[in-house]
């Protein structure tokens, strides 16, 4: 089955608004086996919106509408299904009276304007909507299409889909067993990782494989759908096999969860802490890792040494070293590693200097040069020479994140 | 003028690929006074894109194709848009010298493949792609409907709309005259600026008032077309300048620059320094001040404390006051200031002790509740409490570190 999703409304044609609800549809529509042939993004026209609904019925047999829905003028998607499909609209008794108590349960009386909302479609099932005042629709028509009307707010368009849109949808699909797999990898790059097991997984139409890079984390997706579950299963765990086999322990998780998460298992495991010791990334480090629930088990906090003078002063680097070697260098990576395990008292610290650009850099180091610092128990002491692509301030710092969190990770294991 | 525009590429038919290109192009058009009236995705599918054209071409006369330029089988845009307008395509010999030569520079034969990027609709302008092989294409068709053709990857496109498309639509649009004005504000909520300042803007069909939020900040937009640049910009100052008088110092930036660049200003200004302390934002602040570039003058760093052991030694935060009012109070928030002030050696510092959640938070101080303080020079020193909307983790520190630098705004000026 092939889907084609309108999203409704005006503000999405603007150029700070995006249709991110069709994201989520269409990640759940995969997962039933409907693949989304279309996307389209109307303005609050009744002409335009009724011809966008008579092209998409040309290319899909389900067409789905965000948005539209409320009680003002221009929520004009109801009339525009109806014209679109020759259904008429009529006032549906429960709707109103559902409207009604809703706005007696705030004390409110329903506002004239309100009965809008309660007009649906002939023929058409109605979806509740308990968190707002649009109802949904979800209409058959002949010849096996479906026209199906969902509310524009995330809010209320995600609990509608998820407990009546979806359930109503899987009625009327074949039974599709889905198997997932998700491996997420640092410390290479995307084109590397795909040189690498392209010709692995190219074997598979099923599972599907897609890769995801962003600054330095790279996630394989794997997802396989057959009739049966133990088929799909089999599938994905047989390709899954091969390439972890290729890519080996630069996969950090397989439960899609991030890389600092993995950081702080690890510690957690070893029942070991961690200080950071940040100076181009400021802190970058520090909020990752304490973007996860429970991160105080294990991560004590640090310094941010953001010029040369708390370098020396917080963290004890010697100003010979920096003298001689400037701040970005292996030597202050080292000494600035050391001195936050020492000072913040914990088992590792990892350090970060570098040049982020637009400006600084020396001809050895231009900008994009980050040397990494590790210390950890038992006298470990390591720092490594990074280079990443210049020119973006913050991708070069984001890169240098993921590479500290990478480089603690193989430590640990 | 209305445009419409077609995203091509099957991967923005994923959960997890979104047309962006579209955004950039919407606030080009919209500068030029052309409204954007539809957005469609299609796939890389010869009839469904043909159909599309057809379909865009009812309601729109200007048509941007994005995408699909590429030299594989599956780079299906020239062929589509010659079916629907019925112009032939033919080999360019401009363009497939200019391939030629792009490949030998690299030291490389150019593939066959490649040649299929060489074929232009008759009558076509071509754009040239300095950073990649797909040339753009402009097609006037008859009633002055015109088809775009650009390629799909950002880093290609954006340029090309830049240097060709835009100023070519330049010549064929009536001259209007562009004036905006951006306001970004701290300290009041959305709804609440909304509620102050709408029966001002909507006295005013032009400029176009538009409100933008994230956690903690709000943006205005005012933008007036008219066809004199000086009565354009009449029109923005005078609205402008009743806006301000409304929302007076909660207005931290007139340049569009973010709250964290008027701080590191001001502090500059006053050649004083700044350090942070923090706890539940972890970093989050000193990477925020470090993302501009220069913030090395005024900012110097800081510590992280993410569990109360640091407190008191990074800090000296005194373990009665731990004890009696626990981590999230005014007394530590207080002591974390004073305390980051002094181990610093900086004028200013920052200081963030809060419950960001899930766990954690007190009857007295729920999950939300955050305390921020500020100490600065002869003596300074204050806190206050804030709650945020719990649920969010991150959300609650977005706020804190945006209600951090506001308060130290406010201190400053």
């Amino acid at each position: 089955m092939q889907a084609a999703i309108i999203a409704v409304g005006s503000e999405m044609l603007t150029p700070t608004r995006l249709d991110t609800n069709s994201l989520y549809l269409t990640d759940k529509l995969n997962q039933l086996g409907v693949e989304v042939a279309l996307k389209l993004v109307v303005g609050d026209h009744r002409g335009q919106l009724e011809s966008a609904i008579r092209f998409a019925s040309i290319h899909a047999q389900l067409i789905i509408l965000t948005g539209g829905l409320g009680p003002t003028e221009d929520d004009l998607t109801r009339e525009a299904v109806s014209s679109a499909t020759g259904r008429p609209l009529a006032i549906d008794p429960q709707i109103c009276d559902w409207l009604e108590a809703r706005f007696a349960s705030f004390g409110r009386k329903m506002a004239e304007i309100n009965r809008r909302q309660a007009y649906a479609l002939e023929g058409a099932e109605v979806f509740p909507n308990p968190n707002g005042t649009a109802p949904g629709q979800w209409l058959a028509l002949p010849g096996k299409q479906y026209v199906v009307l969902l509310p524009g707010p995330p809010g209320e368009m995600r609990p509608m889909a998820d407990k009546e849109f979806f359930p109503r949808l899987q009625q009327i699909l074949p039974p599709l067993a889905l198997s997932t797999l998700t491996y997420r990898i640092a410390g290479m790059g995307e084109s590397d990782l795909d040189t690498l097991i392209a010709p692995t997984y190219k074997q598979y139409e099923n599972p599907v494989t897609t890769i995801l890079a962003k600054a330095g984390d790279l996630t394989i997706h794997l997802r396989a759908q057959t009739s049966s579950q133990s088929e799909s299963d089999r599938l994905t765990a047989e390709l899954g096999a091969k390439l972890r086999a290729l890519v080996g322990e630069r996969i950090y998780s397989d439960d899609g969860s991030p890389l600092e998460a993995t950081v702080l298992r690890l510690l957690e495991a070893k029942g070991q802490t961690l200080a950071v010791a940040e100076s181009l990334t400021a802190g970058m480090v520090g909020a990752r890792l304490a973007g996860i629930p429970g991160a105080s088990h294990s991560f004590v906090g640090g310094f941010i040494t953001y010029n040369n003078t708390r370098k020396q002063t917080l963290l004890g680097v010697e100003s010979d070293a920096l003298a001689q070697h400037t701040e970005v260098s292996e030597p202050v990576a080292l000494q600035m590693a050391a001195g936050a395990k020492l000072r913040a008292g914990s088992d590792w610290a990892i350090s970060l200097t570098g040049y982020a650009g637009p400006d600084g850099g020396t001809e050895e180091n231009p900008v994009g040069t980050v040397f990494i610092g590790l210390a950890g128990p038992d006298g470990y002491l390591t720092a490594h020479r990074f280079r990443y692509p210049s020119g973006d301030r913050d991708r070069v710092r984001q890169f240098a994140v993921q590479s500290s969190l990478n480089l603690l990770r193989l430590a640990l294991i």
